[in-house]
């Protein structure tokens, strides 16, 4: 696995930053997307990424080239549906691209109705639980993680793109055969935009929990959807702006 | 001009909340990119993005349409390129959408050798100086700030997509006739990415400084492109990760 930070000399002394390198994702030889990424995990990233945008319904094998100097994944098709003439194009924190009309930003996923309900107490200590090690050493990093609704941490992921570490969190889960996530809960370390509670929405994630603010869009689009969206849940605290039927 | 940001109700009060919606920027009314973006400034983001793709080098006539609720913009043609059969998706993160091969995702701008020298004092005053009303009320805008050598404030511009910020304000300078940047200080509220230092080595900004922390590849092509890059720049303090010789 590579390091997601390496060391860089500035004219004060030595520091760690976060490695940021671009991602093409192919499928069947044909390229369909380039995220720009922090290298590790790329194989949950690209079947995460591509599950997200509805392309891919189970796991399918991908795996990195050997030339490119890995910045290329194949990835075996077919894929759900024909993306056209289009090609997906993400950057680090870019998810929703490859959409060529306003109303084809949406990826549809049913409304969720079931998911636990879960103690305040315990949502609000998740960002305290969402192990971030490469984040301590650059504040470069975003994070995702994966929990059951008992607050144990499943999963978690660090990632230049805050998408990516949810594609990453969410292609490890559809690995482990954890998708549709049902009772579980997502973290994220950052703001909750429209795109992250889209991928949370079609991986069937009943509750997302974010340290930073929500956008009206991810506001409403959590309320269509059937998701409980928890923001600012920081120093003890959150706000529940969608769904908090699942807040005991 | 439309708020950046609604009041929201959750289930403990009250919120004001960083508006999110997408604008479809078309050319000679064919779709060429959507983007997640807070409405407001459309035409300093449609000509900031089209220029730092290097698709316009001046000026073109651009409005909002009247229907699609003021989410979609029309540009005047022609393109300096032939963008192809591909469009150009960017979300509220995203700034090198529409590229299909790793080679594809830079966009060329020849290494700047001028600008100013100016003393690291007033570098790390700059990003007090950033103007962020939007971002006190709703904690979820980035900003992004061009100043001249004096530290004298040009334009501020707030967008739930850091790049849009960076857009905004470069198309403001594009249509206030201030590119090349020259002498001129880009500064914004968070990290430094690829496609940030990229936005700036292409309207010619010679220092580009970050209240966050810079990526590896935003390093590697500041220091290619002869830009000075202040990272981490915060109490009192910056780090110089490319080109010094610009700080006294």
């Amino acid at each position: 696995m590579p390091s997601p930070y390496i060391s860089i000399h500035h004219d004060r002394g030595e520091d760690e930053v976060a490695v940021e390198e671009p991602l093409e994702i192919r499928v069947d030889r044909r390229p369909l997307a380039v995220t720009m990424r922090t290298p590790g995990h790329d194989e949950e990233l690209a079947l995460g990424f591509l599950y997200g945008e509805g392309l891919i319904r189970e796991v399918r094998k991908a795996g990195l080239t050997e030339d490119f100097a890995a910045n290329t994944i194949e990835v075996e098709g077919p894929l759900e549906r024909d993306p056209g003439e289009r090609r997906f194009y993400t950057t680090s924190s870019c998810g929703v691209c490859g959409k060529g009309a306003l109303d084809e930003i949406a990826v549809y996923s049913a409304p969720l109705t079931d998911g636990p309900v879960v103690a305040r107490s315990l949502l609000v200590r998740l960002p305290d639980l969402l192990e971030q090690p490469a984040f301590e050493r650059t504040g470069g990093l975003h994070a995702t993680g994966l929990f059951e609704a008992t607050g144990r941490l499943l999963v978690a992921r660090e990632d230049i793109g805050r998408h990516n570490a949810m594609d990453k969190v969410i292609g490890r889960a559809l690995l482990d055969g954890l998708v549709p996530l049902g009772e579980r809960i997502l973290c994220v370390s950052g703001r909750l935009s429209f795109e992250l509670v889209q991928k949370a929405a079609v991986a069937g994630a009943p509750i997302l929990v974010g340290v930073g603010a929500p956008s009206s869009l991810a506001i409403s689009l959590a309320a269509e959807r059937g998701i409980t969206l928890c923001g600012f849940t920081r120093r003890g605290s959150t706000n529940v702006y969608a769904h908090p039927e699942r807040v005991g």
